[in-house]
């Protein structure tokens, strides 16, 4: 290009914090923003089939690069993808929102332009993106590039996403390459720091028996090796909540299965909670994952990393990160050597019959066995989550679910998007009916980019969550029967695909020898009664429909 | 039922002002509330394959039945929704937007639970409802008839959406059924009116030539018979704008055409702009549909009726309703009887060769000679309500655009909600795959539902009013390629369905005649050019590309 503009400056910023691809639907306020894109020698563009599926693609490849980005048009591109954002504002994922604008010259006039209300008003949007945004900005001839770098500061600072409001003649004007790097560090406090370690070591000094959970804040915070290393000090019972599975190594010493409050299976909950000093980094206690808030946790035995601050007993530390956190925690895990439970996998129950029906058991069962080291799962919130909440994730593998926003259809497009950040990766989805019909067609650009995901459809004739919540029977539980083996076909004029209709166990274990390495997009459809649940979903299902007043 | 509840109080609500369909996707915060749907003897479920389509199909119901509701869960389906509403918002649809919200105790504790952003706040999605709604309310024990009440009576007033947050334990609460009937009228200033009738007089009385303009604001505000009753007095050139075509009946005398400023075919402009007085009604000047703000109409020469004011030349009267003035204009329109010169429809230009490739100008003058008195015709933002402003519509014919919200996808859901509201009508919806792909899923709900609807898809391969605008070759503007024909045998396990793929003029006759009155849903998908466009779709799209900056 002849001329370095603001599109080129944010496409440099983008391309310098890691993100190769833009997800998005082009409008014409953002047409030209596209040329840029076009252009990159390095950003390469993913159109998708709407917005929503777009905002749900760029969460799910933050998921695995650290941080995604969204390009949609104003007014009708921008609040198609907010519920997107907004999940991506619930779990911490730093997700770029550009949205192609009207002309300065329009906006400021108030004229009745296409996409806005007809009110003269340009700043409905931005005033609604901002309760779902890190950071938000209106770029301007002055402030473009000032802007762009405070909020994509921002937004990797707090992991939530950042929203700028590009219009088309911003887009075009000419600006310096940007000089300095982004500065999205954070910094912990020195006296916090001494505070902390010294209120940590009076608590763990005396301590016989010690268990750590983590949760997806760790993960978010990329503070797996840390969690490695302190595991490697020190075998202590550890687990996970739902939202974090896969922060710990599911294989090593010391792991007892997924925490659950009082649903969680086996002795997890007691190896937990029981114990002198329980040390959490990154949890927050969801009401889904927790079966309604039933953890147990003496405050005064607790030590709480978050990631701007942490806790011991009553005692609060900030500014500080959980990097420092946890490596101040490092040398005072030394002298644990506990006993503890390993957690029960689901192939470790009684096998199924194989002419038998597919029952949630005999399915998390085989995919337990069909899991491989590396595997990138994500379960759609519904029976799926909850199903692979009781599995034994392999060494590297990592597991992809929503439990706090809960928006469903979301894993379709975040998996198109995790397989686009993470093209050699065996990328497996596991979605239920009621929640694939929200965002199908993102199924025609998996195809289009000739991706080979393993997808089993989990159909159980409707919102079976929500079956057992309330309303087992009612007709507004069910959905449109659909021909899910005939949509691959259907939603690709050139992608090859593999497509299966099982309803026998045993038909299960042929369908998935085949899948170990698979070279085309595979969906399976997994035909299974509609009232049966995961264990673990039962008991939460329960208490659910309680505190909804029954 | 035995008790009376707040659930049942907004349905008595909701049937009281004509709607008999609620449409929505269930989610556990609104389950109970769905029982009392379920129970409810006139008002049925319709369940939508997703939050945004079921936004849409209560758009398009309400653009039949003078309202439309919508149910959704918190956080996740409101949102989902909101660009919807926000449509329904820029073009003036009463849409009764409920929203199944947590317990009143989770909210007041501030609970961390799912599809909230766990921050405790839960009052950020109602802020956002606020910018695209006439008015919002959270219900409570103590004010939700009242809310309810107000909130129905601000929407219908405004003829904008309403916003409900119905909390679980409120919804079950019992109260009373309402006594009196809600009051959603406007009225006039006596003296309002009577200055507004002697200053259209005054400029009225000298006049020879007199125009009358009117545009999508008559149509919400119901002045259709007004409209045609002054015509009956006087025969005036008359026509209107493409987001409020069909308020005219086309095939009576005065009818010119579409205005679309500069861009308006053959004579309109002149006829409608060149007078002594010009009579706009409920007219908007949005940029798409006036080629970028074309119009010239002396201020001074001009009477200009809004729904709740009106101006003669410089002089502003309110409140004065939009019927309120139409009836004072009414005895002073007795006098005009001018020359017109008729609307070209697009079959009055010279026919295409049977062999061809199917041309835009070949379409649309099928479409032309295909349609009915009656039927209703829902075409897509793009090449199909471009080509659509074109066609002189029968008696009783009624077209639905969405010019200035503009939102691609916006028709097929629609579509389906019109159907609903009026199952015995012929319904013709006209989409190009661009916009098909984004809202594709409804088809399912479509078959589901038996309907016979007849779907035009435009495949063009891609945004042609995108290409048209800008980029016309550049990738961002190409989409997934999709099998059209396969999906309704994929999106639906019992539905009957016929579909086509043609690319020729004489098979466009042929499919046509076997469609006048279709027995299944049909899909014929239209093969074109990339690059056609209909002629006013050219000059615009040269205009918009202009504002943008080349």
């Amino acid at each position: 290009m002849c001329t370095f503009t603001v599109g080129d400056y944010l496409l440099t910023r983008l391309q310098e914090i890691g993100i190769k691809h833009l997800f998005g639907v082009p409008g014409d306020y953002n047409l030209q923003f596209l040329d840029c894109v076009i252009d990159h020698p390095e950003i390469s563009w993913v159109g998708c089939a709407n917005e929503l599926n777009a905002a749900y693609a760029a969460d799910g490849y933050a998921r695995c690069k650290g941080a995604g980005a969204l390009l949609t048009t104003f007014g009708v591109g921008e609040l198609s993808a907010i519920n997107g954002i907004a999940g991506s504002y619930a779990e911490y994922l730093p997700v770029i929102h550009i949205v192609g604008a009207p002309a300065t010259s329009a906006q400021l006039q108030g004229d009745c332009v296409h996409h806005s209300l007809g009110d003269g008003d340009f700043r409905h949007f931005i005033r609604m993106a901002a309760e779902v945004s890190a950071a938000t900005a209106q770029l301007t001839a002055d402030n473009a590039t000032a802007e762009i770098d405070r909020v994509i500061e921002h937004a990797l600072q707090a992991r939530r996403p950042g929203y700028l409001s590009l219009a088309v003649d911003v887009a075009a004007i000419e600006v310096q390459p940007p000089v300095q790097p982004l500065n999205p560090h954070q910094s912990s406090s020195p006296d916090a720091r001494r505070a902390f370690r010294e209120a940590a070591e009076r608590l763990l000094a005396p301590a016989e028996r010690v268990s750590l959970l983590a949760d997806f804040l760790a993960l978010r915070w990329q503070q797996q090796s840390a969690l490695a290393a302190l595991r490697e000090q020190s075998a202590i019972p550890c687990a996970s909540l739902l939202m974090g599975k896969g922060v710990l190594d599911e294989q090593q010493p010391g792991y007892v299965g997924t925490y659950a409050g009082e649903a969680s299976a086996g002795q997890v909950c007691g190896q937990i909670e029981q114990v002198d000093v329980a040390v959490c980094v990154g949890v927050r206690f969801t009401d889904t994952i927790t079966a309604g808030f039933t953890q147990q946790f003496a405050p005064e035995r607790l030590i709480d990393l978050q990631p701007f601050s942490a806790s011991v007993g009553r005692e609060h530390f900030a500014p500080l990160s959980m990097a420092d956190a946890l490596s101040e925690l490092q040398p005072l895990f030394e002298h644990y050597g506990q006993q503890w439970q390993p957690a029960i996998a689901p192939s470790a129950v009684q096998p199924a019959e194989p002419a038998a029906m597919i029952s949630q058991q005999a399915f998390w069962q085989a995919m337990q066995k069909f899991l491989q080291p590396g595997d990138l799962i994500l379960a759609e919130q519904g029976t799926a989550a909850f199903g692979a909440a009781a599995l034994r994730l392999p060494s590297q593998a990592q597991l992809v679910v929503q439990p706090l926003w809960g928006s469903i259809g979301y894993t379709l497009p975040a998996a198109f998007g995790a397989q686009t950040a993470d093209p050699d990766r065996r990328v497996i989805l596991i979605i239920g009916d009621g929640s694939a019909q929200l965002t199908i067609q993102e199924l025609g650009s998996m195809l289009r980019d000739e991706q080979r995901l393993t997808l089993f459809l989990l159909n159980n004739e409707g919102y079976t969550v929500e079956r057992a919540i309330h309303g087992a029977t009612q007709r507004y539980n069910d959905i449109a029967q659909w021909n899910w083996t005939a949509l691959p076909h259907a939603l690709s004029l050139q992608g090859q695909a593999q497509s299966w209709r099982i309803s026998e166990t045993v038909q299960l274990d042929e369908v998935m020898a085949r899948l170990s390495a698979p070279q085309w997009l595979s969906l399976v459809e997994v035909v299974m009664q509609k009232e049966d649940l995961p264990p673990l979903l039962r008991k939460v299902t329960a208490c659910l429909n309680q505190r909804n007043g029954g």
